[in-house]
């Protein structure tokens, strides 16, 4: 057996709990389960879709053009349409899945906020591709202020119709993915203005190519934005106007409505949060699953790296150092917090929808407050974790044959799409101090994930930490509560001073506003992690228990200062949690290799060859950079460049 | 005038200091700014070689071959064999530089470890770029641990040369710049086997490539080692050796030698730190000014873009928002504090270099230890700050038009080459804690910039924290010196139960221990930061001050933990400090445009649209992508695969 082969089967026979166990926990389900797997399998297997060694040398067009022959035969294999389907795979996509935008974004936007007989007339049409449909909502000169949205649709009594148009270049609609080339349909953000009034921004379904030529219509300019961090096959769009008319049916009526001349508002509008929630709620779903990816092949190429001689002139495995168990085993901890949660977010956003239906809109406000903590700490969680992971590599893992650069590209933009990070937080923010206002009077509105608000006097009062390391729920707890007290006192306070409630959120909470919404997260990761425990079998308990304590103690010491200040903890207790850390990494460090592997991911979808499930990370590397690299076929035009000499003016 | 440079050209105008006396601070003396403007103008105004907003849709091949056709280009204008010339070209010339490796690695090793016959035969064909040379040091399997390098060099005394093999995949030279196609020479550090013995790893420079075909030679195996995060013009390659002949003057020979059969050495190998200075003196010296680029976009974006009406009903720049303003100034603050702490450390190695020199070797530790600490804390600091410009830019962050992403990329790698930073850091813990303990018996001997351990009392006694803000630089050194002597205690403690050294080193102390290393390089960019303000000019004293003090007091919150946990610091002192934060925020903002424009970079080499001299961010994002991305000629091919029906199996 090849040495490091055998490293990573030593290692396998020390792990002590049965890693299917999580497996099942992971994969929420059976069908979930065996459509991943299944996709696993026959990407790897099937050469035109799988993952490609020399893929990040090519020409963006290079890389669109591949990336749209997969889409074709990946639609046949598995449907597209149902992210049951394609959400997991976008974890083992070699580049962005097209149409997800179309099917994740736009679709539900139609069901939501289209009338049934305009789902009806678009939405079968989208299970074939006969539409593929943008959601074009950003313009160059507004992302998260949907209001201030420039682009109109002005309805024409004469004609009974709306002329879309671009008024500026900051009205472009730019960033919309599947726009730049994909789509002939797009679900266009537009102000309405009805006889000369402002009528706010709605979405019009509008057709801008042709279905079969696929040109684009007169009236229309559209095209892909350039070159981005990542995401380089995903062909974010530029889409303007000029004096377009559209018909009548194009704008989604379920809420607003123009009928015999006249404008007219039904039902409640907060329903137009919930297509925005889909596209979060996948991405607390999916992107923890790409982390998960580069902590296995950190972690098991942890095993099979060696580097200075130890006492017995044997060379360590570099998984022996502390500093990096410390890189790698909190994160690896925290993955499992971070899936859970996304499961649990499926099923809240899912159990929020169907009440909606019902037109009961009780359970919206939490979760949406729920997805924005989450989403905005889930997205940067997962892209410091991949750089982790790449920096744990050392320079293997700078290259883009270790595959861990290319999850960091395209997980980096989550934090800014689907809801700017910050923005999100400030929304987490103002609802948790709405909950605060209204529980003494209504403790009954409070909702079950917000219930610490009514437990403010009992958790500040139990201070019995005789014995913190057991406490760890409750200093999350703590320092959740501690920091919107603060929070709310400080707004108070300055606005006695004169200045506005705009001034003060705006320029001088900001960064406590922003700190306590991520002390929301946290909190939350920390209860749905305990349901986890609570309800798995007893076999993995233990190990799940070490991972939760784990994310804890690493949480509470990486932002202990709230709790220092406010002195609730001691010198003397801070230096215990320091202990417990390190014993949970003498603990969790024989573990890893079965926790990375109750994730179960293939070669293939790992797009590695550091960290491969039989090792030999170097000779992989060696045999990609030798075989699989396109440009060692140097063209004579680069030899000719070189080899001659220079002679410099200076 | 445009709107956006409306805004710019009124936030000039609240500029209060000379900013020409900050570009002249941070261009050290007339000869390096001269250069650099001259370079930038020409850079910009000569088609070939200026930066191409297409760049990065281009595959790594067509890349690779225009950076050899602006190699020969730049190197007629400017003598790229100059460090002073082509050092400050890196941040703005677009992919990485050819031939920087050649010119600041392997020269300098040729003239520190070759002998003077040595020097002068191979040296001035480097000039004339007749020779250009990697540095092939690294190995698949070996980065930091160089004396466990595999590649061997075996003396043969029938023929008096050597045969250079690599015994196996793990021994192949991985990750050597300009190695994969440039090269026609390598300085090759391989084991010398004399007699049967290893003699310990010695550099030797070895013809890969004919000088006039460029072709392999025959024993050689040689290319690119394929795509990585960024880095995509530098074709870092493997070498590996098949029982190759090299004459016996290929080992470098002022501290080794074989002469008549017999293998002696020569005055003090301490000096072989010395060539790995030069490059990571350069990495110091350079990157913090692409952080520098970074910010000049961000700062000028975050006036120019508007989000969310105010009181007033108007749109609010988002530099108005403190959450921004705190990505931002503290960042701004710090690079002031790189940039001269990079201008410093260039006199500290020049210093070192001269009295090495002379055979005095009496700062030599000292520097490794300096350089050691900044290398590995500015690195990082840069990576992190393009990444917070980025994030702080929204969407258009994300776009490589922004000029960011590319920053982030081509300064990620700085993290791990020329001693990975966490391999530095350590370094610097032990040399910190050797200190320490002849410090008190050997006070003479302690070097100036370690002389806060002559302090230590004096440091722990001098409590008088009334006034706390006045106290920053003291704080910092009260941080590090508590972490030093904790640090020292805890390996004492851990030895006494009956550990050995490097266990408590490897597995018990090591995150201590980065965090000693990272508060010394803190502590060491305070004490620049102080020299620089003591000699500026009296008008920009005071903006100089508020700097270093925004930079203290972040990085004193940042690391609260160590002074609260030994009650140095209380609660309201802490409060303090966070005020005192919002209040250097206030008085740096206004002049926010004036200190990135102090950098005086122009639009071409920020390579950016969106953040450029006239503002126009939105009107430039559009031009690009309207007339300079390449992707929109949309092949025909893409156009058939798009607006066909697909039926799923599913």
């Amino acid at each position: 057996m090849h040495p490091t082969t055998q490293m990573l089967e030593n290692a396998r026979e020390r792990v002590t709990f049965p890693i299917e166990e999580l497996t099942k926990l992971i994969y929420v389900n059976e069908e979930i389960y065996e459509t991943f797997m299944k996709a696993q399998k026959i990407i790897a297997n099937e050469p035109t879709i799988r993952n490609h060694p020399d893929y990040h040398n090519w020409s963006r067009k290079q890389q669109i053009i591949k990336s749209y022959e997969k889409l074709r035969i990946m639609h046949q294999h598995f449907n597209l349409a149902n992210a049951v389907h394609w959400a997991p795979l976008l974890s083992i996509f070699q580049g962005t899945t097209p149409t997800a935008v179309s099917f994740a974004m736009t679709v539900p936007a139609l069901r939501f906020l289209g009338t049934d007989e305009q789902f009806n007339l678009w939405g079968p049409k989208f299970l074939t591709m006969e539409i593929v449909a943008a959601y074009a909502q950003t313009e160059i000169g507004h992302g998260s202020d949907v209001q201030n949205l420039e682009t109109t649709a002005t309805y024409d009594p004469q004609s009974n119709d709306f002329i879309l148009h671009t008024p500026s270049v900051s009205a472009v609609k730019f960033w919309p993915g599947e726009l730049g080339f994909l789509s002939n349909y797009a679900l266009v953000y537009a102000k309405l203005i009805f006889n000369g009034k402002n009528k706010g921004v709605h979405p019009f379904m509008v057709q801008i190519r042709d279905n079969f030529t696929h040109k684009t219509l007169k009236g229309v300019t559209v095209g892909d934005i350039g070159p981005k961090l990542g995401y380089s096959t995903k062909d974010n769009g530029f889409l303007a106007f000029d004096n377009y008319r559209i018909p009548l049916n194009s704008m989604l009526a379920r809420y607003v409505r123009i009928e015999n001349g006249q404008f007219s508002r039904h039902g409640n509008e907060k329903i137009s949060y919930a297509s925005m929630m889909v596209s979060r709620q996948l991405i607390i779903f999916i992107y923890p699953r790409m982390a998960a990816q580069a902590l296995t092949v950190a972690i098991r190429y942890s095993i099979t790296r060696q580097q200075f001689t130890n006492d017995k002139g044997v060379e360590n495995s570099v998984i022996e150092y502390q500093t990096q168990q410390d890189k790698l085993l909190p994160r690896l901890a925290t993955c499992y917090g971070m899936i859970f949660t996304g499961i649990r977010i499926m099923q809240l956003v899912d159990d929020n929808f169907h009440r909606v239906q019902k037109k009961d809109f009780s359970t919206l406000q939490q979760s949406h407050a729920i997805l924005s903590a989450i989403k905005a700490y889930s997205s940067q969680w997962v892209v410091d974790t991949t750089e982790w992971c790449r920096l744990s590599c050392g320079g293997h893992g700078y290259a883009h044959y270790s595959g861990i650069p290319a999850a960091y590209f395209d997980t980096a933009p989550n934090v800014t799409l689907e809801g700017e990070n910050q923005v999100m937080y400030l929304q987490v923010a103002r609802y948790l101090l709405k909950v605060l206002q209204y529980a003494e009077k209504n403790p009954e509105k409070v909702p079950f994930y917000f219930s610490f608000v009514l437990q403010i006097k009992d958790t500040l009062n139990n201070k019995d930490l005789s014995n913190i390391n057991t406490q760890l729920g409750y200093l999350l707890k703590l320092s959740l509560t501690i920091q919107l007290i603060q929070v709310g006192k400080r707004i108070k306070d300055l606005m006695n001073t004169g200045k506005t409630f705009q001034q003060v959120w705006n320029e001088h909470v900001g960064i406590h506003l922003l700190s306590l919404a991520q002390r929301y997260a946290e909190y939350f990761i920390y209860l749905v992690f305990q349901e986890y425990i609570s309800n798995a079998n007893s076999s993995v308990k233990d190990i799940l228990q070490s991972l939760c304590d784990l994310y804890c103690v690493q949480t509470i010491l990486d932002n202990s200062s709230t709790l220092i200040e406010s002195g609730q903890i001691t010198q003397e207790q801070l230096k215990s949690l320091n202990e417990l850390k390190i014993e949970l990494f003498t603990k969790i460090k024989p573990q890893a290799i079965g926790l990375v592997e109750a994730f179960n991911f293939n070669d293939n979808a790992l797009r590695t060859c550091i960290g491969c499930h039989d090792g030999k990370p170097y000779e992989y590397i060696y045999d990609w950079a030798t075989k699989e690299n396109s440009v060692n076929k140097v063209p004579q035009a680069v030899i000719d460049l070189m080899g001659t000499k220079i002679k410099p003016k200076l």
